[in-house]
């Protein structure tokens, strides 16, 4: 089998997340590489880490160039997907990197970010329960944000048990700064990240705030709440989410540490630690994984989850390819690492 | 007016901090500059950074070697500060950076701590309502530890008037490396940390905890709970504390708002950020100050309080030179920068 | 004596550090702060860790707003210095931290920079032999670039007792991202710069390099000749240069030390560390040092000195600030601070 | 083919490369993993990110544990492998990581480790003419030092052509700290090393200069001498060497990258850039590869080639592997990622 896969926004750090991936996946011979501005430039003046496409040259994204794939990845800035998968057949699946179908409700997606609502696509988390079997076959995918990712799969066990109070749920998410994209902002710039930590998106603000809220809803006995807060960090990789929330009358840490084990035992990528040993997200850089740790706060009545992970492979692209495999009927785990790159 | 200082563990990180400050205080001359394993070297071996002091030889940490001067600084491991401060008399001014006289309770000392509680010291946060006068003329200090310090000035105002729910407060914050000291430890390693973010001490068991709660609970209705949890980030110096807590019914945020400048207006090193600006801890690198945002989550109902600082400075060595200046009777701010070293 | 100074490029990267410094400096009051793209907004947006002049606005660089100081300083993108200079009377001592009138041969700017050479200023590297007499009382200075001051400082004692080669000096200088500014730029991107290292301006093509050769050739026997290769690596700050030459007949690393010992003993910002200590950046951070170290390597031949500084403070603004003092008559060395902020 | 591999020294960073790529090795069964202080301890405890072989119990580095496999992987501090090999029969592959066994001459051995020399092994080191066929079927591997591996391939076609002369060869060198070693040492914590460079070894002492000597001059015209300098930078892991030496008589840059083109370009792992794109070391992180740039610096007669390399792959395990490959007759370059891990 060979699957013929595009990638729209190849110049980005999703893109080059994507190829990185499937330069290594069995399955797939990469055809067309779009991007913007950058159309016309080799990938490795972009990306001089991906060795084998170097030499490839980028070209505009317009439909026309993705025609003729089996699969196209969407890796654009928020809004520009809807425009394009439109244009796509039914016979291509398509799997959308960006937020613009993560959303079900419309007034949800108007008021954190504007415009109209393009439509929800079947939500690309395959841990999530009986999710996987809604992407086999699929054509089209959403691929969920990076926070949500980590903080969904840090809470669900919790919640779905009913071991916490899910309306007081807390995260405070701290990420390297290739989350924030490429494009160059002066509060990006090397010489203002290093050396310094930021909040952001504080007070509720943050675009993926409900969408943690919309995954974690349907398995519990209440509508969810979440504050979260992300903090940007000296590194370029990386998610380290800190999520609380007030246990449940009679929770103890075994039944909350059981709870975990029982969710993610079958879990290829998602790995509850040993006890006593906390997640670091080097330890899953570059790798499709979430590393797990859960405490109980007896003094003060919280449960507390660290989850760890890489914002661009679990949390975009390998989850991308993931869904991918899921979609196209391959096995879910190829070319996906479980090694990390540490140190 | 000179001040003859001495330095107990003038080669670890709070020590080479102490002289920093001090090297550019007007009032003071350096006296005798002490170490356990590195009596005998060079101070500049250690601290290449404190030039014109770059000679002075470490001696031995003993009671003579402290001996004759009128304040003596105590930035030593753990448990040791107690057996040298016995032995300095009454009219010398002990300012300890370690922890032995920070919490009151003895039991409180014992289960985190373990071993025999050796007493309290007026406390070394001057910004405490009320605390400034009892630190004038003292000959002893606690200095805070770097958590408490930010966090307890990051939620005291809410608290205080009673705009937060005080037993469900939740504190994540990131600190670079230094403030787990100079002892080489692996996990403390360069390749360890660089590119990696961890949690550690999760589940209230941090000995940070309980001098957070100690400080907030004189001024709430009810006994402060807090859940921390400190993560480590890639950066040498400093703390981002996220601090949040559910509102009290009525709160909104000008109320919100108006606490924290009332609090703070006229205090020289608490800086509430303009509308819309966020703090990170480049902008308090070496600078005494902490600077602070507020933000009210009106989906969850949840205050959140972000406050950064050098952990260093403000949050050890410069409010020990602070106290040090309130206890001899000398203008609070002396030789402590309010402009931090960014970018 | 209070001295009225206005900074021109407040917002970028040497602005704020020429503000960092100038705000603790006894004789100097602060007057206008000017910018580009930035005026209009205030200076706490941009460096919120200037705490004390967070809330100055800023105003456009004209020669109206830059009227009626006693000093300006000009801290703006090359070729944009020598309109605004022009504009300024005699009587205004104008301090320029670009390039604009570094070099003093107009065949080697057009080669370097392009465009017309606008002549040239007293050179602001007061350690040059005779120099500091040429600044006292000058009305224009031009600051040095950071390779140069650094290079230059590492290689004239060796160049100018003919100790080694001048025609086969090499030298490699690491250095932190700040010195490529603060407009922002893919490759300097925090993403892209931690964790990496990277060479740019190889092959003797750095504007820097002919500014090294015109500092030490009036010292060297024959035209230097400078092999440069400047190297970004992941910190805000700081360069290490090293520095090389095949050694003279006879030198031997006595006649090299005392080279150094004897050039740099008065000076006060300039310091030879003790034998087998090596320089780090991170001991000149935000002080107006040069810590050097000398070796000579027995098998080769070759000389090898090693040298570090801040680039923003001794390689820009410290420096800068060095040159207002000697030029109206100050102490050199007011608000110049010899220690640095370590770890 | 299954191919029983132990490693010793599994728990440092080398042995931690080793497992990263041998646990995707398609013919590799990984069988004992060995330690000194850390045996009994499990080896996630020390590497996070090796998920499959997380609960693998660290046993005794012994040459009773060590039996019974076809390759043992030496990954132990320098003067600990002639030892344990001496041990291991002559059907064992022996792959050693350390330096005991890469110098050829006694004396120097001597002169740079002490001790007695335990003699040589076929070199590593494939890239250099003729030498992967001594590898082929050797059961002996000295896998070389990670400065020599870069600082060879880059100097090499510049040197075996006559292009430069190789009597003045001088390479500045930066690296991360994980080429340190996992050892905890004060001068190596995070708190040191980030936001800061520091050379070390300066002056010709640095144990890898006798051995990019060793490898050049047998294509050299006369002995070759290299002036070598390692500078520490604020990084995990990568090496950028910057090489240079004054051109022969008539070279020019046509030649010179000719020479690089021909050298490379039917390694599969060693890659001269397009023109105009420099080295990252970014771009090679996790990669066994190598990328080059060279230049031509008319002005002072002197070639200047940068490369890139990752210290613990191509520098250690990558070319550990690779070695191993051609000693048992595999596919040199299977599970050898081409591609790196960026941002």
């Amino acid at each position: 089998m060979s699957v013929k896969v595009a990638v729209a926004g190849a110049s980005g750090y999703a893109g080059g997340e994507l190829l990185r991936l499937l330069s290594s996946h069995p399955e797939v011979e990469i055809g067309a590489l779009t991007a913007g501005g950058n159309a016309g430039t080799a990938l490795g003046v972009h990306h001089p880490h991906l060795v084998p496409l170097a030499g490839r040259i980028l070209v505009e994204t317009t439909a026309e160039n993705l025609a003729g794939h089996d699969v196209v990845f969407l890796a654009l800035p928020h809004g520009q997907s809807a425009g394009i998968a439109e244009q796509l057949g039914e016979d291509v699946t398509v799997i959308d990197c960006g937020a613009d179908f993560r959303l079900t409700e419309a007034e949800v997606w108007v008021e954190f970010y504007g415009g109209e609502h393009a439509g929800s696509w079947p939500y690309g988390l395959p841990e999530l329960p009986g999710q996987r079997d809604k992407l086999r076959g699929s054509n089209r995918v959403a691929v969920p944000g990076c926070y949500p990712t980590v903080s969904t799969l840090a809470l669900l066990p919790a919640v779905q048990h009913g071991l916490v109070d899910p309306t007081q749920l807390v995260v405070v998410a701290v990420s390297g700064t290739s989350g924030a994209g490429k494009a160059p902002k002066t509060h990006l710039l090397g010489a203002e990240v290093m050396g310094s930590a930021s909040a952001y998106g504080v007070g509720g603000v943050h675009r993926h705030t409900p969408e943690i809220e919309q995954n974690l809803t349907p398995y519990a006995e209440q509508p969810v709440s979440v504050s979260f807060t992300p903090v940007l960090v000296p590194m370029a990789r990386g998610i380290l989410a800190t999520c609380s929330a007030p246990i449940a009358d009679g929770t103890d840490l075994a039944a909350l540490r059981q709870a975990y084990e029982d969710a993610y035992r079958n879990e290829p990528f998602i790995h509850l630690l040993p006890e006593g040993q906390w997640p670091q997200t080097q330890a899953t850089l570059g790798a499709n994984t979430v590393q797990l740790q859960v405490a109980l706060d007896q003094r003060t009545g919280r449960a507390v989850i660290v989850a760890a992970m890489d914002n661009l492979t679990k949390g975009t692209a390998g989850g991308a390819v993931q869904c991918m495999n899921l979609a196209i009927g391959l096995d879910e785990a190829l070319a996906l690492p479980l090694v990390g790159v540490a140190p």
